[in-house]
């Protein structure tokens, strides 16, 4: 506006602060105001980078949905001495069955989990395999761990970007303090969140991982489980005209052909986009590698600031 | 002494409250007053009557060995949507490592773990049999469990009293406050012990266990074992001249026979009696089944308190 007095679209800004907990009411938000809010496409920017400096279009995310289980075996915390071995320990049930949810390829093991999930296309693995950047050796690096794994078949970021996966979030029962506690404990529990790719359905996975969780419980214990929220998974063309927009808005802002990636993480919001208001979305975000995204020490770097007010600049011109 | 003006024994009271951690410096006491110590006999109290109103012998106890395990993968917690799916979740991993501890029926899967176990005596299982209590039925009111779950080919009490256990105390990792947090945590443990039968030695039970844990550690992951307190299983002969003595004791209190039982539970400091005093330990406890210990609302009857000091003043004489 200081360069031309005037912007060359119309924007309207949309906050909203619940992204990390499923956005629950900004639906219902665009649907009250979805005359106020008519555009022609969203611009979100809550991606990463692949690299320090390559600009990166996600035209991809995958989906989440929820879960929590918990399992109960007495009515309360019994000792472990007095009635050991004559009766089922919850911990060990939990285990049990936590243990039938993959197979010791990293794939999983839930009947009917894949039957939607769309093969990756040739001309994505293709496009991947070409990026700058050296995927397992970043995630080796990043993360610490002492060597990869996950489903066979596929690497890293095919792993992350577009197959379905199957995490425990978190675990707890019994005696988690110092030393020794010889207790059995009534119950246990454990959080589940599941990553969804194109086509599978947040409500399907979920009523499967029911069925599979019901269906392998060991004896001796009782369960109850808990669904959470979720959210679908995002695909669009970044090569329709718009994407072609975003494309030359990245190369405008960081002078660099752009990367065309896909993203392991969700963000519910771009679906109801699309749902609510019919457009797409362009998510072109600012988050490196090394952002340590919901850890200690997140982090984002100042000479990504400075990139974001260019990019922002050169979308709204390459969109008019 | 205010019937008789003095006891029919001599008398040492030894109290010490380390019994819940192991009893690490009892031993070391005994050791260093062995000669101020030196008796016939131990009397230890902290067993139980196998029903209201009936006095029991306990001539056998289980030992406990404890080890602690720490399943770590990445060197910080990551977001479950950048990273999940490319590298194994501690987790994940934990649980699959537990669920190797037991097959399906209820038995230990650690190799070698029954090696040394005694088989129980056909006397044993006759005499359990005809006790006038029904172990299954008492187990299911006092804990409250859907059903009885243990090892094949045994009964309740024979599976508390003389069979071996492995036994999940606790286990954490991740997220466990409310809703949902998308993490895959950097690392996930869980606090196990055993219960130790005759011929069983906690240090090899303890090394047989580390080996079965390295051994089937899923990929991706390292591992941490710590190894806690031991403390060894206990068996004397209720029909000693000294055991005899206890029976008739236990009669005159109560006025009905003794029960003769074994219990899942484990007292370090009978076996040190044994080792470092030179003597054999009759345990006469009075807590009730549904005492609850170790958990919420123990309790003790006062009909036990008196009963106690009756069978008290009868053991003295019965021992002169």
């Amino acid at each position: 506006m200081e360069e031309h007095h005037d912007l060359s679209v119309n924007l309207h800004l949309v906050i909203e602060g619940e992204e990390e907990i499923g956005s629950g009411n900004l639906g219902s938000f665009l649907e009250q105001n979805r005359d106020a809010l008519k555009c022609d496409v969203a611009v979100v920017s809550d991606t990463g980078m692949i690299a320090r400096g390559v600009p990166t279009l996600s035209y991809g995310l995958r989906g989440v949905t929820a879960l929590e289980v918990k399992v109960t075996g007495p009515k309360m915390d019994l000792h472990s001495g007095v009635f050991g071995g004559a009766v089922a320990n919850p911990i060990t049930a939990l285990a049990q069955l936590l243990a039938t949810l993959h197979d010791r390829q990293g794939r999983v093991a839930i009947a009917g989990f894949y039957d939607r999930v769309k093969p990756l296309e040739d001309w994505e693995r293709e496009a991947w395999r070409k990026l700058p950047v050296d995927g397992d050796k970043l995630i080796l690096e990043e993360t610490g761990v002492p060597e990869l794994f996950g489903e066979a078949g596929y690497n890293s970021v095919e792993r992350i970007w577009a197959r379905p996966t199957a995490e425990i979030n978190g675990i707890g029962g019994g005696y988690q303090g110092q030393g020794t506690k010889t207790v059995i404990a009534s119950h246990a529990m454990a959080k589940l969140t599941f990553r969804l790719v194109p086509e599978q359905e947040g409500d399907e996975i979920l009523k499967l991982a029911k069925e599979h969780l019901q269906k392998h419980l060991p004896k001796g214990v009782t369960m109850e489980i808990t669904t959470g929220h979720s959210g679908p998974w995002y695909l669009t063309d970044p090569h329709s005209a718009l994407g072609e927009a975003a494309q030359r808005a990245l190369r405008k802002a960081f002078n660099r052909d752009p990367a065309l990636i896909r993203e392991g993480g969700s963000i519910p919001i771009v679906s109801q986009f699309r749902e609510i208001l019919g457009v797409e979305t362009l998510l072109m975000g600012l988050a490196l590698p090394d952002c340590r995204a919901h850890s200690p020490n997140e982090n984002f770097p100042l000479e990504n600031f400075e990139g974001g007010i260019r990019l922002n600049k050169a979308i709204l011109q390459e969109l008019a």
